[in-house]
């Protein structure tokens, strides 16, 4: 095969990124959270930047923006490419904007490099994914794939409590405040907010990221080539002893419901640690009551965030941890309930496109590497409905949602000519 | 020897115990914090009852009230029993009061049944020894003991910024609101707060007080008598990981603050249990930062509450569980920081007063056991000075500091004979 993309420009790309981490609410880094001023205001702007580079644009009932290259063969289906716009508090200038800003400025190489495509082009900014503002994630990807149909909106609110339909009035889109789910009605000047079915007319989506983690770093490698999302459970795990005072109570006679949990915690981090990657456990949150220095702990609640990227080895480890807390609360007469939170299922890329991605790593002398997404991304919700990839650069340290947040231009540029390589074989070749 | 005293009626304790827990703030159980409204009706009530009852009434510069039956021999030495009025929020009925009450109907019954005593008694109610309201505790006997020497009134305040001395001086005792420690001043109609020296005439200490602890029920004991009050270290730990992202760290990358100090825990708990009774070893409260749930946590803080009898055993086990925690923090490359923050030395009661206790349980026939009181009680503050005792009874299930605190009126009443007894020998016998 022919690789006719090399030494694609940054410029575009580079100049996006820095404009976009202006959009931020006052604080250290980025923040710019669902449906605030400094969100619609980067997304007004991205439209204006698309339209100068040649892009049609729209936006849709959420308020996702798009940026058309219509094809000259292929006009009723689409390849789509981006990210999300949207941050943590506090966050960092390249997680989610970098797959925005590259897309863009990948199409807009293409269209001025070889011209119209032979099938549609189209870049997205999500309006959201970190869930940081309301209790609910990917409501961007979600609304387009069939996640949500927009009955959500009257049924989250922000720690302001405006609804999640009253932000989206507030931006002029259409939602509509409303007292529960399904309750839609459209207003005068509003449009009607149509509970979405999902888009049919996505024939592949390509995600560009930063990686988030240290792996890349760590092996002095350019580009992962990612396999697959891992799939993710959720749970909260409650321990009941009995809270009794530390000194007339002798070891043997408690039931210190901290020290049974620091038991599961061990044998947690070993059973993951004998698993082996991309398996990944942890507890990040760990409360204890009545919390007194001078009394044992009648009562413990502690989270766990178990991840793989094989379904079969996420159910088979889950049921083997929690089997193994319920013995050690048997054995230390301790109270054990567990509750589920979250289960989401692995989610492969697509092989051939995997496999694409390798080639043109190889072809233009990329260091590359196959691996797992820890962490989410929008491409999860498109790999059920159609071939997916996400091709990922190195994070400085491993750092993301901080201001520390880096990735260098040259690393930038990296993953920006394998994205772009990657769009001209789907969308200007006969293949 | 002969013994005189038997069948000492419980009616006269159990009443002033009645009466007692009536003097609280409102909610569950009884809540009698130091210098309140309801504290202060106590310790009147007290002087009153005292006074009825035959005693010779008088309160100190920090409100401990005393009761006085003047010895006919010895006039400028006392012997001292009681214990302390203030209780934790929502406490229970017994804690401290039940040594007070006793001591009191003791005193009466002795008056009553044998006349002047040949050497003085003295019941004593501590304003204070929980801690609950300011961050000091054993105000009561310290300021007897010479723990404190007033001072420390313009230094201490409770969380809503009343200092020691303006709440003392609320209830008409010579503190003043001073801005700092040892700016002590008389102002009209206060009387002058003396920075007191230890009392130098109290010749003997016995304390009654229920156990707090399950020891005495799962032994189906009714008398406990303490060779020691346990030593006690406290400690914070810090440690110090790194956070990073739960899905995109693999478990080789980690730097988890939590799992390394789930280590530590469990440790804590095999060290202590191999050690044995009556070494206790407690983490009563421990923090997680940030707390995410897909965050791996990167400090962590946790209290250490190390309890032994003995000052050679204590300080070796200190000494060596730190080092585990040194070498468990080493191998994890985690940073490890431990503040000190309490050395109680252990106090042995008196070997005589202890066996004319174990003596008095034979001749009653009363179940007794020698035991070491794992908390901390008035009586440790006299053992340097003094010979000092003391005698427990059973708790229901162990529990205290609680509104569920319970001893029946037979176990009060077993151990107001036995207490009565050992003061009608230090007392009335020309021993």
């Amino acid at each position: 095969m022919n690789m006719p993309v090399h030494n694609v420009p940054a410029g575009v790309m580079l100049a996006l990124l820095e404009e976009l981490a202006a959009f931020s609410a006052p604080g250290p880094g980025v923040t710019r959270l669902l449906y605030t001023p400094e969100w619609y205001r980067a997304q007004q702007f991205l439209q204006e930047r698309w339209a100068g580079l040649g892009l049609k644009v729209r936006t849709d009932e959420v308020g996702n923006v798009y940026g058309t290259l219509t094809g000259s063969k292929v006009t009723d289906k689409v390849i789509l490419t981006g990210s999300h716009i949207d941050t943590v508090v506090n966050g960092g200038r390249y997680d989610g904007a970098y797959g925005v800003a590259a897309a863009a400025a990948a199409l807009h190489y293409l269209q001025v490099t070889f011209g119209q495509p032979l099938r549609s082009l189209e870049v997205v900014s999500f309006c959201e994914e970190e869930g940081s503002r309301f209790p609910l994630t990917f409501w961007g990807s979600g609304n387009v794939t069939g996640l949500y149909n927009g009955s959500e909106r009257g049924s989250f609110a922000d720690v302001d409590g405006v609804t999640l339909g009253a932000a989206m009035a507030a931006c002029g889109l259409g939602g509509i405040e409303t007292s529960g789910v399904g309750d839609i009605a459209a207003t005068e000047g509003g449009r009607e907010f149509t509970s979405s079915p999902a888009r049919r007319d996505i024939t592949a989506y390509i995600e560009l990221h930063i990686e988030q983690g240290i792996i890349l770093e760590r092996n002095s490698q350019e580009i992962g080539v990612v396999q697959a999302i891992a799939g993710q459970r959720r749970y909260i795990v409650k321990i009941g002893g009995t809270a009794n005072h530390a000194g007339t109570t002798p070891m043997g006679l408690r039931r210190d419901a901290l020290a049974g949990s620091a038991e599961m915690l061990l044998a947690l981090e070993r059973s993951a640690v004998a698993e082996g990657d991309p398996l990944v456990a942890t507890t990040g949150r760990l409360e204890v009551h009545p919390g007194t220095p001078n009394v044992i702990p009648g009562e413990v609640q502690f989270t766990l965030d178990i991840r793989h990227s094989e379904a079969g080895n996420l159910e088979r480890f889950c049921s083997g941890i929690l089997e193994e807390f319920a013995g050690i609360a048997g054995r230390r007469g301790l109270d054990l309930e567990v509750l589920p939170l979250l289960a989401t299922a692995p989610a492969p890329m697509d092989k051939g496109m995997c496999a694409a991605l390798e080639q043109i790593c190889e072809k233009q002398g990329k260091s590359y590497r196959s691996m797992v997404s820890g962490a989410g991304h929008d491409a999860q919700l498109f790999a059920p409905l159609c071939p997916a990839a996400m091709i990922f650069v190195p994070s400085r340290g491993g750092i993301s949602h901080s201001p520390d947040e880096y990735s260098s231009p040259e690393e930038l540029a990296a993953g920006l000519e394998v994205l772009t390589s990657i769009l001209y074989e789907l969308a200007y070749t006969e293949n």
